[in-house]
Protein backbone atom coordinates (compact mmCIF):
# COMPACT_ATOMS: atom_id res chain seq x y z
CA UNK A 1 0.00 0.00 0.00
CA UNK A 2 0.87 3.85 -0.63
CA UNK A 3 -0.09 6.73 0.61
CA UNK A 4 0.37 9.88 -2.74
CA UNK A 5 -0.11 13.28 -1.63
CA UNK A 6 -1.53 16.16 -3.98
CA UNK A 7 -1.51 19.48 -3.32
CA UNK A 8 -4.55 21.15 -4.76
CA UNK A 9 -4.79 25.25 -5.32
CA UNK A 10 -8.93 26.11 -6.49
CA UNK A 11 -11.91 25.32 -3.95
CA UNK A 12 -12.99 22.59 -6.68
CA UNK A 13 -10.65 21.01 -8.76
CA UNK A 14 -9.97 17.88 -10.95
CA UNK A 15 -6.21 16.32 -10.59
CA UNK A 16 -5.33 14.01 -12.76
CA UNK A 17 -3.44 11.32 -11.12
CA UNK A 18 -2.97 8.70 -13.97
CA UNK A 19 1.00 8.75 -14.28
CA UNK A 20 1.26 8.77 -10.54
CA UNK A 21 -0.99 5.61 -10.55
CA UNK A 22 0.64 3.99 -13.28
CA UNK A 23 3.88 4.27 -11.76
CA UNK A 24 3.31 2.98 -8.83
CA UNK A 25 2.04 -0.69 -10.77
CA UNK A 26 5.14 0.02 -12.48
CA UNK A 27 6.82 -0.12 -9.52
CA UNK A 28 5.55 -2.86 -7.76
CA UNK A 29 6.44 -5.00 -11.45
CA UNK A 30 2.64 -6.01 -10.58
CA UNK A 31 1.67 -7.84 -13.91
CA UNK A 32 -1.89 -8.34 -13.35
CA UNK A 33 -4.83 -8.17 -10.56
CA UNK A 34 -6.51 -4.56 -9.76
CA UNK A 35 -5.68 -1.53 -8.34
CA UNK A 36 -7.77 0.77 -5.57
CA UNK A 37 -7.30 4.15 -5.74
CA UNK A 38 -8.77 5.51 -2.31
CA UNK A 39 -9.02 9.06 -0.83
CA UNK A 40 -9.60 9.42 2.90
CA UNK A 41 -11.41 12.61 2.76
CA UNK A 42 -15.47 13.51 3.23
CA UNK A 43 -15.00 15.96 0.64
CA UNK A 44 -13.36 14.65 -1.97
CA UNK A 45 -14.23 12.09 -4.54
CA UNK A 46 -12.16 9.85 -7.09
CA UNK A 47 -13.75 9.91 -10.61
CA UNK A 48 -12.57 8.24 -13.88
CA UNK A 49 -13.36 10.07 -17.00
CA UNK A 50 -11.81 12.18 -20.20
CA UNK A 51 -8.36 13.40 -19.74
CA UNK A 52 -8.02 14.93 -23.23
CA UNK A 53 -10.18 18.39 -23.50
CA UNK A 54 -9.79 19.61 -20.20
CA UNK A 55 -13.39 21.56 -20.86
CA UNK A 56 -14.39 18.25 -19.84
CA UNK A 57 -13.56 18.29 -16.37
CA UNK A 58 -14.60 22.33 -16.65
CA UNK A 59 -18.35 20.87 -17.59
CA UNK A 60 -18.71 18.78 -14.72
CA UNK A 61 -17.23 20.73 -12.24
CA UNK A 62 -20.20 23.34 -13.75
CA UNK A 63 -22.65 20.70 -13.81
CA UNK A 64 -21.64 18.96 -10.53
CA UNK A 65 -21.64 23.12 -9.08
CA UNK A 66 -25.40 22.95 -10.15
CA UNK A 67 -26.06 19.76 -8.74
CA UNK A 68 -24.92 21.22 -4.68
CA UNK A 69 -24.72 24.49 -5.16
CA UNK A 70 -22.81 26.26 -2.07
CA UNK A 71 -25.09 27.79 -0.85
CA UNK A 72 -28.61 25.44 -0.55
CA UNK A 73 -30.17 25.84 2.89
CA UNK A 74 -27.51 23.06 4.55
CA UNK A 75 -27.26 22.81 8.53
CA UNK A 76 -23.58 21.73 8.63
CA UNK A 77 -21.76 24.70 10.65
CA UNK A 78 -18.73 24.59 8.87
CA UNK A 79 -20.50 25.57 5.42
CA UNK A 80 -18.80 23.12 3.31
CA UNK A 81 -22.14 20.94 2.59
CA UNK A 82 -21.86 21.39 -1.04
CA UNK A 83 -18.73 19.37 -0.87
CA UNK A 84 -20.25 16.37 1.07
CA UNK A 85 -22.72 16.07 -1.12
CA UNK A 86 -20.19 15.97 -4.21
CA UNK A 87 -18.43 13.75 -2.24
CA UNK A 88 -21.27 11.28 -2.23
CA UNK A 89 -22.33 11.49 -5.34
CA UNK A 90 -19.07 10.79 -7.20
CA UNK A 91 -17.42 8.59 -4.55
CA UNK A 92 -14.37 7.71 -2.33
CA UNK A 93 -12.62 5.45 -4.81
CA UNK A 94 -12.74 3.90 -8.27
CA UNK A 95 -11.21 0.21 -9.15
CA UNK A 96 -9.13 -0.05 -12.06
CA UNK A 97 -7.77 -3.39 -13.63
CA UNK A 98 -4.18 -4.54 -14.18
CA UNK A 99 -3.20 -6.11 -17.12
CA UNK A 100 0.20 -6.75 -18.77
CA UNK A 101 1.80 -4.01 -16.12
CA UNK A 102 -0.85 -1.26 -17.31
CA UNK A 103 -3.67 -0.45 -16.24
CA UNK A 104 -6.08 -0.97 -18.26
CA UNK A 105 -7.80 2.31 -19.00
CA UNK A 106 -9.73 3.32 -21.94
CA UNK A 107 -8.00 5.74 -24.79
CA UNK A 108 -9.69 8.97 -23.15
CA UNK A 109 -9.86 7.69 -19.56
CA UNK A 110 -8.00 9.02 -16.99
CA UNK A 111 -7.89 8.77 -12.95
CA UNK A 112 -8.62 12.06 -11.52
CA UNK A 113 -8.55 12.91 -7.64
CA UNK A 114 -11.73 15.35 -7.10
CA UNK A 115 -11.17 18.10 -4.05
CA UNK A 116 -14.18 19.53 -3.44
CA UNK A 117 -12.94 21.99 -0.40
CA UNK A 118 -9.76 22.86 -1.35
CA UNK A 119 -7.41 24.04 -1.60
CA UNK A 120 -5.56 21.82 0.48
CA UNK A 121 -2.86 18.87 0.91
CA UNK A 122 -5.04 15.57 0.25
CA UNK A 123 -4.07 11.73 0.43
CA UNK A 124 -4.90 9.18 -2.31
CA UNK A 125 -4.10 5.89 -0.87
CA UNK A 126 -2.72 3.14 -3.33
CA UNK A 127 -3.78 -1.12 -2.93
CA UNK A 128 -2.91 -3.21 -5.27
CA UNK A 129 -4.14 -6.79 -5.19
CA UNK A 130 -2.26 -9.10 -7.40
CA UNK A 131 -3.54 -12.11 -9.37
CA UNK B 1 -17.92 -13.82 3.72
CA UNK B 2 -20.95 -12.66 6.19
CA UNK B 3 -24.18 -11.05 5.87
CA UNK B 4 -25.40 -8.53 8.71
CA UNK B 5 -28.96 -7.27 9.27
CA UNK B 6 -29.95 -3.52 9.89
CA UNK B 7 -33.69 -2.20 10.90
CA UNK B 8 -34.19 1.44 9.35
CA UNK B 9 -36.74 3.28 10.84
CA UNK B 10 -37.52 6.09 8.46
CA UNK B 11 -38.58 6.46 4.56
CA UNK B 12 -34.68 8.04 4.25
CA UNK B 13 -31.99 7.23 6.63
CA UNK B 14 -28.48 6.37 6.73
CA UNK B 15 -27.17 4.49 9.13
CA UNK B 16 -23.66 4.45 10.01
CA UNK B 17 -22.40 0.89 9.98
CA UNK B 18 -18.38 1.54 10.81
CA UNK B 19 -18.30 -0.37 13.87
CA UNK B 20 -19.74 -3.27 12.43
CA UNK B 21 -17.90 -3.55 9.54
CA UNK B 22 -14.68 -2.96 11.78
CA UNK B 23 -16.04 -5.97 14.38
CA UNK B 24 -15.97 -8.38 11.08
CA UNK B 25 -12.53 -7.08 9.78
CA UNK B 26 -11.39 -7.93 13.75
CA UNK B 27 -13.52 -11.32 13.73
CA UNK B 28 -11.31 -13.04 10.50
CA UNK B 29 -8.46 -11.99 12.04
CA UNK B 30 -7.29 -9.93 8.45
CA UNK B 31 -4.01 -8.48 8.49
CA UNK B 32 -4.43 -6.54 5.07
CA UNK B 33 -6.44 -6.72 2.31
CA UNK B 34 -9.83 -5.27 1.08
CA UNK B 35 -13.45 -5.49 2.50
CA UNK B 36 -16.32 -5.14 -0.20
CA UNK B 37 -19.73 -4.25 1.50
CA UNK B 38 -22.51 -4.69 -0.89
CA UNK B 39 -25.81 -3.62 -0.62
CA UNK B 40 -28.31 -6.38 -1.94
CA UNK B 41 -31.19 -4.05 -2.24
CA UNK B 42 -32.64 -1.67 -5.45
CA UNK B 43 -33.63 0.80 -3.42
CA UNK B 44 -30.52 0.87 -0.75
CA UNK B 45 -26.70 2.28 -1.17
CA UNK B 46 -23.34 2.37 0.33
CA UNK B 47 -21.61 5.83 0.70
CA UNK B 48 -18.81 6.68 3.07
CA UNK B 49 -18.79 10.45 4.43
CA UNK B 50 -18.25 12.39 7.66
CA UNK B 51 -19.84 10.86 10.60
CA UNK B 52 -18.61 13.60 13.58
CA UNK B 53 -21.87 16.27 12.65
CA UNK B 54 -25.20 14.40 12.13
CA UNK B 55 -26.02 17.99 10.38
CA UNK B 56 -23.80 16.58 6.89
CA UNK B 57 -26.21 13.34 6.91
CA UNK B 58 -29.19 15.55 6.79
CA UNK B 59 -27.66 17.99 4.57
CA UNK B 60 -27.22 14.46 1.99
CA UNK B 61 -30.23 13.82 2.44
CA UNK B 62 -31.94 17.07 1.76
CA UNK B 63 -30.08 17.49 -1.27
CA UNK B 64 -30.28 13.61 -2.54
CA UNK B 65 -34.01 14.89 -2.43
CA UNK B 66 -34.08 17.68 -4.85
CA UNK B 67 -31.88 15.54 -7.06
CA UNK B 68 -34.58 12.69 -6.76
CA UNK B 69 -37.68 14.12 -5.64
CA UNK B 70 -40.09 11.59 -4.58
CA UNK B 71 -42.45 13.14 -7.42
CA UNK B 72 -41.49 13.64 -10.38
CA UNK B 73 -43.66 12.17 -13.01
CA UNK B 74 -42.15 8.41 -12.91
CA UNK B 75 -43.65 5.80 -14.62
CA UNK B 76 -42.84 3.00 -12.42
CA UNK B 77 -45.66 1.50 -10.80
CA UNK B 78 -44.64 1.18 -7.17
CA UNK B 79 -44.22 4.86 -6.70
CA UNK B 80 -40.82 4.19 -5.35
CA UNK B 81 -38.26 5.51 -8.37
CA UNK B 82 -37.12 8.49 -6.54
CA UNK B 83 -35.13 5.63 -4.16
CA UNK B 84 -34.19 3.61 -7.48
CA UNK B 85 -32.63 7.07 -8.90
CA UNK B 86 -30.81 7.65 -5.72
CA UNK B 87 -29.55 3.96 -5.39
CA UNK B 88 -27.77 4.61 -8.90
CA UNK B 89 -26.12 7.19 -7.81
CA UNK B 90 -24.92 6.51 -4.45
CA UNK B 91 -24.03 3.22 -6.09
CA UNK B 92 -24.57 -0.28 -4.41
CA UNK B 93 -21.13 -1.12 -2.63
CA UNK B 94 -18.03 0.18 -1.46
CA UNK B 95 -14.25 -0.96 -1.25
CA UNK B 96 -12.30 -0.20 1.64
CA UNK B 97 -8.71 -0.93 2.28
CA UNK B 98 -7.78 -2.94 5.57
CA UNK B 99 -4.22 -1.77 7.12
CA UNK B 100 -2.52 -3.92 10.10
CA UNK B 101 -6.48 -5.10 10.75
CA UNK B 102 -7.68 -2.21 10.77
CA UNK B 103 -10.16 -0.38 7.94
CA UNK B 104 -8.03 2.67 6.31
CA UNK B 105 -10.50 5.39 6.78
CA UNK B 106 -9.82 9.06 7.20
CA UNK B 107 -10.45 10.83 10.24
CA UNK B 108 -13.92 11.54 9.54
CA UNK B 109 -15.01 9.21 7.61
CA UNK B 110 -17.47 6.47 8.15
CA UNK B 111 -19.70 3.50 5.85
CA UNK B 112 -23.15 4.16 5.65
CA UNK B 113 -26.07 2.25 4.75
CA UNK B 114 -28.60 4.34 2.90
CA UNK B 115 -32.07 3.35 2.89
CA UNK B 116 -34.09 5.35 0.32
CA UNK B 117 -37.11 3.25 0.81
CA UNK B 118 -37.20 2.09 4.08
CA UNK B 119 -38.42 1.79 6.99
CA UNK B 120 -37.31 -1.75 6.47
CA UNK B 121 -34.56 -4.66 7.55
CA UNK B 122 -32.14 -4.39 4.97
CA UNK B 123 -28.88 -7.19 4.54
CA UNK B 124 -25.23 -5.76 3.90
CA UNK B 125 -22.81 -8.10 2.41
CA UNK B 126 -19.46 -7.97 3.88
CA UNK B 127 -16.72 -9.69 1.26
CA UNK B 128 -12.89 -9.41 2.92
CA UNK B 129 -10.20 -10.33 0.23
CA UNK B 130 -7.10 -10.83 2.18
CA UNK B 131 -3.42 -9.98 0.37
CA UNK C 1 -9.83 -11.20 -17.74
CA UNK C 2 -12.51 -11.01 -20.50
CA UNK C 3 -13.84 -8.09 -22.73
CA UNK C 4 -17.55 -8.27 -24.00
CA UNK C 5 -18.73 -6.15 -26.46
CA UNK C 6 -22.24 -4.63 -26.52
CA UNK C 7 -23.94 -3.36 -29.45
CA UNK C 8 -26.26 -0.08 -28.39
CA UNK C 9 -29.11 1.33 -30.09
CA UNK C 10 -30.08 4.48 -28.53
CA UNK C 11 -28.44 7.75 -27.46
CA UNK C 12 -29.05 6.81 -23.86
CA UNK C 13 -29.35 3.20 -22.83
CA UNK C 14 -29.09 1.01 -20.23
CA UNK C 15 -28.73 -2.76 -21.10
CA UNK C 16 -28.72 -5.83 -18.75
CA UNK C 17 -25.65 -7.79 -19.05
CA UNK C 18 -26.32 -9.60 -16.19
CA UNK C 19 -26.93 -13.19 -17.82
CA UNK C 20 -23.81 -12.88 -19.55
CA UNK C 21 -21.47 -11.53 -16.12
CA UNK C 22 -22.94 -14.78 -14.82
CA UNK C 23 -22.28 -16.73 -17.89
CA UNK C 24 -18.19 -15.28 -17.41
CA UNK C 25 -18.42 -16.87 -13.61
CA UNK C 26 -19.70 -20.10 -14.64
CA UNK C 27 -16.96 -20.79 -17.84
CA UNK C 28 -13.64 -19.74 -15.35
CA UNK C 29 -15.57 -21.90 -12.38
CA UNK C 30 -15.01 -19.50 -9.35
CA UNK C 31 -16.23 -20.65 -6.31
CA UNK C 32 -15.80 -17.66 -4.19
CA UNK C 33 -14.16 -14.52 -4.80
CA UNK C 34 -15.14 -11.25 -6.67
CA UNK C 35 -16.25 -9.77 -10.03
CA UNK C 36 -15.21 -6.26 -11.32
CA UNK C 37 -17.48 -5.14 -14.12
CA UNK C 38 -15.60 -2.12 -15.76
CA UNK C 39 -16.27 -0.10 -18.85
CA UNK C 40 -12.69 2.14 -20.16
CA UNK C 41 -15.45 4.70 -22.43
CA UNK C 42 -15.71 8.18 -20.35
CA UNK C 43 -19.67 8.58 -21.78
CA UNK C 44 -20.43 5.17 -20.17
CA UNK C 45 -21.50 3.69 -16.86
CA UNK C 46 -21.65 0.51 -14.89
CA UNK C 47 -24.82 0.33 -12.25
CA UNK C 48 -26.96 -1.98 -10.35
CA UNK C 49 -30.42 -1.42 -10.12
CA UNK C 50 -33.70 -3.49 -10.61
CA UNK C 51 -34.20 -4.83 -14.17
CA UNK C 52 -38.11 -6.50 -13.51
CA UNK C 53 -40.06 -3.68 -14.30
CA UNK C 54 -38.44 -1.91 -17.59
CA UNK C 55 -40.14 1.91 -15.92
CA UNK C 56 -37.22 1.88 -13.49
CA UNK C 57 -34.98 2.29 -15.84
CA UNK C 58 -36.93 4.15 -18.12
CA UNK C 59 -37.06 6.62 -14.77
CA UNK C 60 -33.53 6.61 -13.99
CA UNK C 61 -32.98 7.56 -17.50
CA UNK C 62 -35.82 10.22 -17.23
CA UNK C 63 -34.49 11.70 -13.95
CA UNK C 64 -30.21 11.52 -15.09
CA UNK C 65 -31.61 13.51 -18.34
CA UNK C 66 -33.08 16.25 -15.73
CA UNK C 67 -29.35 15.97 -13.92
CA UNK C 68 -27.42 16.50 -16.76
CA UNK C 69 -29.41 18.08 -19.80
CA UNK C 70 -28.14 17.49 -23.11
CA UNK C 71 -27.66 21.76 -23.29
CA UNK C 72 -26.65 23.58 -20.18
CA UNK C 73 -23.94 25.49 -21.44
CA UNK C 74 -21.43 23.35 -21.41
CA UNK C 75 -18.17 24.34 -22.89
CA UNK C 76 -16.70 20.69 -24.10
CA UNK C 77 -16.43 21.02 -28.27
CA UNK C 78 -17.92 17.72 -29.24
CA UNK C 79 -21.46 18.44 -27.22
CA UNK C 80 -21.65 15.41 -25.33
CA UNK C 81 -20.31 16.66 -22.07
CA UNK C 82 -23.90 15.59 -20.52
CA UNK C 83 -22.78 11.87 -21.35
CA UNK C 84 -19.59 12.71 -19.63
CA UNK C 85 -21.57 14.22 -16.45
CA UNK C 86 -23.69 11.02 -16.05
CA UNK C 87 -20.19 8.87 -16.44
CA UNK C 88 -19.05 10.37 -13.58
CA UNK C 89 -22.56 10.27 -11.23
CA UNK C 90 -23.10 6.43 -12.03
CA UNK C 91 -19.18 5.33 -11.59
CA UNK C 92 -17.36 3.47 -14.09
CA UNK C 93 -17.28 -0.05 -12.56
CA UNK C 94 -19.12 -2.07 -10.17
CA UNK C 95 -17.85 -4.77 -7.88
CA UNK C 96 -20.17 -7.92 -7.27
CA UNK C 97 -19.73 -10.85 -4.91
CA UNK C 98 -18.96 -14.40 -5.96
CA UNK C 99 -20.56 -16.69 -4.08
CA UNK C 100 -20.82 -20.46 -4.68
CA UNK C 101 -19.95 -20.04 -8.22
CA UNK C 102 -23.13 -17.28 -8.28
CA UNK C 103 -23.23 -14.05 -8.49
CA UNK C 104 -24.53 -12.38 -5.38
CA UNK C 105 -27.06 -10.25 -6.30
CA UNK C 106 -30.21 -9.05 -4.56
CA UNK C 107 -33.65 -10.51 -6.24
CA UNK C 108 -34.21 -7.47 -8.05
CA UNK C 109 -30.63 -6.77 -8.77
CA UNK C 110 -29.28 -6.65 -12.06
CA UNK C 111 -26.19 -5.21 -13.85
CA UNK C 112 -26.22 -2.93 -16.29
CA UNK C 113 -23.94 -1.03 -19.18
CA UNK C 114 -25.09 2.28 -19.01
CA UNK C 115 -24.33 4.14 -22.78
CA UNK C 116 -25.31 7.65 -22.44
CA UNK C 117 -23.50 8.74 -25.82
CA UNK C 118 -25.00 5.93 -27.83
CA UNK C 119 -25.40 4.36 -30.62
CA UNK C 120 -22.44 2.32 -30.11
CA UNK C 121 -20.54 -1.01 -29.80
CA UNK C 122 -19.49 -0.16 -26.30
CA UNK C 123 -16.64 -2.70 -24.55
CA UNK C 124 -17.25 -3.92 -20.72
CA UNK C 125 -13.88 -5.76 -19.37
CA UNK C 126 -14.68 -8.80 -16.74
CA UNK C 127 -12.45 -9.29 -14.12
CA UNK C 128 -12.11 -11.87 -11.20
CA UNK C 129 -10.37 -11.93 -8.01
CA UNK C 130 -11.24 -15.36 -6.90
CA UNK C 131 -10.61 -16.18 -2.99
Amino acid sequence: MKTIQIRTSERVELIDITSTVQAYVSEKGTLNGIIIIYVPHTTCGITINEHADPDVVRDIKMQLGKLAPENAGYHHYEGNSDSHVKSSLIGASETVIISNSQLLLGTWQGIFLCDFDGPRTRNVHLKIMAD
